[in-house]
């Protein structure tokens, strides 16, 4: 888009629907755009990666939602009221649309998990939720309907959860660092399920929409809904100051202990042969208000400066007309490596057009050939992050990336 | 499970919910387990590699949809008669949930397409479909919620559209032979968009809904619906036989013309500068009617037999309970090289359990190591689809393995 939507407040959002990422069907629905996609794709890898390696297993559970599950739990009424859509399809019957999995997972759970051999089972899936959010705002930060990981531990008792709990940590720290987010983990509210703390896991930013309250030198952080600190305050495990800020909430790790097998009658028999009730963990990441946090943490004036390792494309690669057969030579030589590569062969559009929509999209490295390059037998690289551009030979340039193949184009052709 | 579930009538429905692929949630409802979740990804990888060979970029759009858009088309009314969920949300607002996606797409394609340089395009995405069937049977082939691959292109006139047309009949071609299916072409009714025939790729099947004519020698085929054919009669086209069968339909491509464009206004400037409508086809095939196509052509009665290209796991290694040491070090190193295993380690089973579940789950290779092949310092190797059973070396095993690189393992630990 030429200019930023007027509707959006939150940096993410305009710079999400300038640069072509998303196209807003309604307030906190969005479409992933080609780039958008891209980048979706890049982090659900991420995330996938990082779940395998803690025995996750991936399904793929369904939207629509019999009543009689959740009745159970006694949420039907209770997400009913504000959160879940709820409807009668053409036969009378009353469906849902899950705003979350923990029934439907002790659902299957039913069938799985009979004996103590059966755990513990850690299954996780990358799917959409759907949520009636009053105040759908902050682009997508907050959305009716959203990619969301959500994984679900299965325990024989609260020692085997607890250790698992720790296990989910590492493996998001990890997941938000290779996203390229410093993230505080948040001490918060338990809510119904736990009088125990669960964790956030915060990232910094004004676009947030909780606070919390956290010591920079040692990490330790509460939110503000469960937080006695004030600001200036010493911490209280390090004697750093306490300063307070506005923060994105990019996951969470809830234990739920038996909340849920309880409703739903979800027991094993130990190794005595008595019935006991199963334990239950769940860890969310939001994937869409993940990439928001990365526009909205890294971003400048002119626009989006992607981590190399959510970037939908490694490469900016700008035609000038009276160059198109040398910059298409290059883009091939780029293609056939299997370098991610965005080509600008528009022949409408400036130079300066050009150059700012490269800003605008904030793919790492911007690639020019012109006659200036030319003359000194080179291409000109600019990263996006700096001012400076310097020229180096294509050779020399595809070799440099091909070394990095975590890199790689995610995407053969 | 231990017995075919009694309430479903289709072989795919019975072999997939007792192998543990799938859950059933609700009629035409089915949850992906992992085994289940992992045949999915395989045949989604197949079609992106496909999609993306005849430039299709890939998008993820919402489920959730206003009301505007489809009153345009007039389509609110027509599918919200039957098949396409609608509701209030919680404000009051009247919300849909998409059936499919012309609509939103022809939306995005109002703020994409200007001009006759910006076409043709083509997009596609893998994303859930919802759609209120009166009678959702045949297991997963008739389902309420699925999974599907839409692909939909813009062009600037039909002879383009035509010629796109068949690029995506070759690629579909090629989609269902590297699944394991050997399709018919059918011509079937365009409906209400053309007076041209639309094309459905079918699969013989007695679990089928569709009945086509069709001649074995030339290929040829047409759908009953608008067929004057009949059994017996000459093939119009080379003289063979005509025959009848049930079949699957497990894509079709449409030529939509303008109908969509005219409705939503989308428009482009051609070279002289005046309006034109712009042209549009879309193209469909269901992931979860793919894979229950593949389970009812490739199962015999002890259990599913999955072709290579869709299988969840290339090895099924069962471990006996005195050579687990055994065993494990071939999981490990099958494992380090980069091989899908499923490995049978549980040790409150007997060997014939073990090989039951084997035949009915319907990896590839089954692996054993036992006492005898020991002896002959080697692993049984048996193929799903042969009675007999080979003893060779481990080494020469995983070199044969390894040099089958389309094969390895697309969930690495």
């Amino acid at each position: 888009m030429r200019e930023a939507p007027k509707d959006e407040v939150s940096a993410n959002a305009r710079l999400l629907e300038r640069g072509g990422f998303v196209y807003k069907t309604m307030a906190g629905v969005y479409d992933y755009l080609p780039l958008g996609f891209r980048v979706l794709d890049k982090i659900r890898q991420i995330i996938r990666e990082e779940m395998n390696v803690i025995e996750g297993q991936e399904v793929f559970l369904t939207a629509l939602q019999p009543k009689d599950r959740w009745e159970k739990t006694g949420r039907w009424q209770e997400l009913g009221k504000e959160i879940m859509y709820q409807f009668k399809d053409h036969s009378g019957r009353e469906i849902g649309i899950a705003s979350t999995h923990e029934e439907a997972l002790a659902q299957i759970a039913l069938h799985s998990i009979y004996s103590y051999k059966d755990l513990p089972l850690y299954i996780y899936q990358i799917q959409t939720k759907f949520r009636d959010e009053l105040r759908a705002k902050s682009g997508l930060i907050r959305g009716r309907e959203f990619l969301m990981k959500d994984l679900y531990s299965f325990h024989t008792d609260e020692k085997d959860l607890d250790r698992y709990y720790w296990v989910v940590d590492k493996a998001y720290k990890k997941i938000f660092k290779r996203c390229g987010l410093e993230v505080y983990v948040a001490e918060a509210s338990g809510g119904a399920f736990t009088k125990e703390f669960t964790h956030e896991y915060q990232v910094l930013s004004e676009a947030g929409e909780d606070v919390i309250f956290y010591c920079a030198k040692c990490r330790y952080a509460q939110n503000r809904e469960i937080t006695v600190l004030k600001e200036g305050d010493k911490c209280p495990k390090c004697e750093g100051e306490i300063k307070t800020a506005k923060s994105i909430e990019v996951g969470n790790i809830f234990k739920l202990g038996t909340k849920y097998s309880q409703g739903m009658g979800l027991t094993y028999s130990d190794k005595e042969g008595n019935k006991k009730l199963v334990v239950m963990g769940s860890y969310g990441i939001g994937l869409g208000r993940l990439m928001a946090a990365v526009a909205e943490i890294h971003h400048d004036e002119k626009g989006i400066i992607w981590p190399e390792t959510v970037t939908p494309f490694l490469v900016h690669l700008i035609e000038f007309k009276n160059l198109k057969k040398q910059a298409e030579k290059l883009y091939q030589k780029l293609l056939a490596k299997g370098i991610a590569v965005l080509y600008d062969d528009r022949d409408d559009k400036t130079a300066g057009e050009k150059f700012a929509d490269a800003d605008l999209i904030g793919i790492p490295l911007r690639t020019v050939i012109s006659e200036k390059t030319l003359a000194k037998k080179g291409i000109e690289i600019k990263e996006r992050h700096s001012t400076k551009s310097k020229i180096i030979n294509p050779i020399e340039f595809i070799k440099r990336l091909v070394t990095r193949t975590h890199l790689k184009n995610p995407f053969p052709l």
